[in-house]
């Protein structure tokens, strides 16, 4: 398959690897032709790697990713252009954290509104899914790093297209039952706060290698 | 030992139950002396079963349950009185739901403040704990209701409350090693920040009888 990826920091990157890894093509995209990490990781990536702008990135992608940091995700996502993102999965993996000086941290949007909701609303004609933004990049693409059975969630008002991702995350390692679906874009809201209290975790644990698991009645 | 809990709720009411029934001393605290809810509650208690005002539960408590809902709970505190809570380890439970006309749930305060920070800054006195906000009433008492390991959280400056908490959880059946301490109590907000999350889960499964489980790399 071929699949556009919009951001080139850790989590584009990490999918990047794994979705070559896997026999897929992958056109990486930047805001500019020439970015650096972009260039750097087409080098090693081999022959289905590519580097392009997010404009190339959304079209070449028959699924397109949103790897890009939620405060800045709708810039990216214009640059790519909504006419290349009609009618395709989009997959957004955000989260709008802002960094006080004093190192606090924030989301924006929150609480009433939500990046993947905005996505959808900005782009009616992409077939937006919120996924993979509550785990850390490696476990994205390798489960096996935290023993036992632990969950992804997705939401989006589109449930062919939540189809479609669970059947690339099983690729990934993801069972079919692993992945709780919370429901229509407007549940991206609560799986975008679950943010803070991850980073809480990440300091009470000291590693990034942990995930959700939800227990419930049989 | 003497616990007064502060509002009549579900969550009030239920704590206040298993108490009794462990043997402990209750005063179900309520804004006025004869809220109906509160006389119900203690003519089917017992004699270790108690009612009164929030000054009267703050009072009488050694330890203090903050049970009312997060968006009144400063003013049912400010009722309760400050010097009662004074040198107590007072565990707050809320969190600040507001409902909107049209059914959709936010929280006030959030993502830069948290009821539980709040309650600290105006109470600095009180051993403030967060925790038991992050699943149903009926779960916090019978940790059973969900089969397997699943975690509680806390959240506090003061590390001794946090010991004494864990140890009256320990008495409702959850095992230490199954409450994460995330630190001080500006960790109260991504606690608080889960309950979007929590509810969407809620209306994926149609029970509440499920709680987080945090699975690590060992």
């Amino acid at each position: 398959m071929r699949i556009g990826i919009i951001g080139t920091g850790t989590v584009g990157r990490t999918l990047a690897d794994k979705l070559v890894a896997l026999g897929h093509e992958v056109t990486l995209g930047s805001r500019t032709k020439d970015n650096p990490k972009a260039v750097a990781w087409a080098e090693q990536a081999g022959p289905n790697g590519h580097t392009g702008t997010f404009a190339d990135a959304a079209g070449f992608g028959e699924v397109v990713l949103n790897a890009t940091a939620g405060t800045v995700s709708l810039e990216a996502l214009r640059a790519a252009g909504a006419e290349r993102l009609a009618g395709k999965v989009l997959v957004d993996i955000s989260n709008p954290l802002v960094f006080s000086a004093e190192g606090a941290v924030s989301l924006d949007p929150v609480n009433t509104d939500s990046v993947g909701e905005r996505i959808q609303r900005e782009f009616p004609d992409a077939r937006v899914v919120k996924a993979l933004n509550t785990l850390s990049a490696p476990l994205m693409v390798d489960p096996g790093r935290v023993p036992g059975e632990h969950n992804l969630f997705v939401a989006g008002d589109d449930a062919a297209a939540k189809t479609e991702l669970v059947s690339l995350l099983g690729e990934f390692g993801w069972p079919a039952e692993a992945v709780i679906d919370l429901g229509g874009i407007a549940a991206a809201r609560g799986m975008e706060m679950l943010m803070p209290f991850w980073l809480q975790l990440m300091r009470a644990f000291g590693t990034t290698d942990f995930n959700y698991s939800i227990k419930r009645a049989e």
